[in-house]
């Protein structure tokens, strides 16, 4: 058993989004993620309040900092104006 | 892209409280909440053993630590003796 | 209102574990545990890539370091070569 330091990418955003986020954080180098429906409301990434009681969804990647920030960049520039998003990172311990 | 330190708030408890942890969440200052649907079994916060296998619920909170410490006293007093309740606080950092 | 130093442990998997390692989990001395079912991709703790676009469940126990490494031991030992597993662990501050 050994464990790596790594960082955990949260994203939380609209259901209507899943194969669009998939397919960019698997462009930009993700080799896995793992996808929960979700319900919520917030106020973060979106500035038409567009985030609805339903229908969203929380994706957690895994990787390193380049990477988590790589998606970050990718994802705020190309989705928060017209979508919810909101996305944070943790860092974790790989288990091996 | 900027980042800022914050407490991520995570709270387990019994689905049939839902709106009612919203409720509480929402006037205590939170501005966002993500929920998912969830079943397990525990022990913390339940004098009666009430937890059961299914009917639970998931909320992430994100605020600085005066809040987080606002909901969770306000929880444990109001909802701990009567409901299964878990919670627990992570430090991250939200992608701005 | 106080707060302990925990470990979260974090377990990807397929759902049709789910049973086998909650009983795996409790025989190791784990209080309890939180269950989603999420769907996702990975390439950790597979050999001949099953894991499937659907079908996962995200399983989260809280406990101190030794019991999380105690069952990351059991779990890689007895399921990462012919199942989908991914773990990892957060430090926590469990809200008492």
């Amino acid at each position: 058993m050994t464990t790596q330091p790594m960082t955990l990418l949260v994203i939380i955003s609209e259901a209507v989004l899943e194969d669009t986020l998939i397919d960019e954080i698997t462009d930009l180098g993700a080799k896995g993620y793992t996808i929960t429906d979700a319900r919520g409301r917030g106020t973060h990434g979106t500035r038409a309040g567009r985030w609805t009681q339903g229908g969203n969804i929380r994706i957690e990647v895994i990787g390193n900092a380049q990477l988590c920030g790589r998606i970050v960049e990718r994802l705020q520039r190309a989705y928060e104006k017209d979508y919810g998003l909101l996305m944070y990172t943790v860092p974790i311990e790989l288990q091996n």
